[in-house]
């Protein structure tokens, strides 16, 4: 049995812009929105998460196959984890006794389009 | 007459890989590189500083236009300017009085690529 947490990815004043970063000037909440997600990414041991699950087999990792790569605890990387949940970077999905994580597509490509990649 | 200020943009270590961050697991040295270019972007401020750059007339602005629109002083703005040149994500011409400034595109493709759009 599995639990599937869809979290919060794609806010709304982002994704109603075609390319807010670069497009215009930018209202605050949206760039509000923005920086928080920046702000998740703005650290390396998270960088190299990010980067494990996209490298990882079906896009998706095992908490348990996360923790060796980066070189830290298993405690350590689940904080990580949890603050790339709460921006909406990854989805969570509870298998027994693991957590395994996929990339937030939809926060990626707000992500993607702030930086003016649907120009 | 005018100096211009190239500050170091594109990590060569970044920009050996084609798209580092979704691309499969990442050295930490790049690792490294591409957060603290994320982590300049994790203010709302910084955010608008960039919007509003990126907007100006052949995108280009002037310090003495972004401080109204950001409602912030002079010597605040100066600040999050500094940070966000530090980065290599902008660029800075003194001409004058004035600090002009235009965003930085090889660290801008930088990011896109992290972010796995030359795919």
């Amino acid at each position: 049995m599995s639990t599937r947490t869809e979290l919060p990815t794609t806010p709304v004043g982002i994704a109603a812009c075609c390319s807010p970063l670069t497009g215009g000037a930018l209202d605050p909440d949206s760039a509000q929105q923005l920086a928080r997600l920046f702000k998740a990414l703005g650290d390396p041991t998270r960088v190299r998460l990010i980067s494990l699950i996209a490298a990882a087999q079906d896009a998706e990792a095992c908490i348990c196959d996360l923790t060796d790569p980066v070189g830290l605890s298993q405690p350590t990387v689940s904080h990580h984890m949890k603050l790339l949940a709460e921006a909406g970077l990854v989805t969570r999905e509870q298998r027994g006794k693991w957590a395994y994580y996929r990339l937030a597509e939809n926060t990626f490509n707000t992500l993607r389009q702030a930086l003016n990649l649907d120009r």
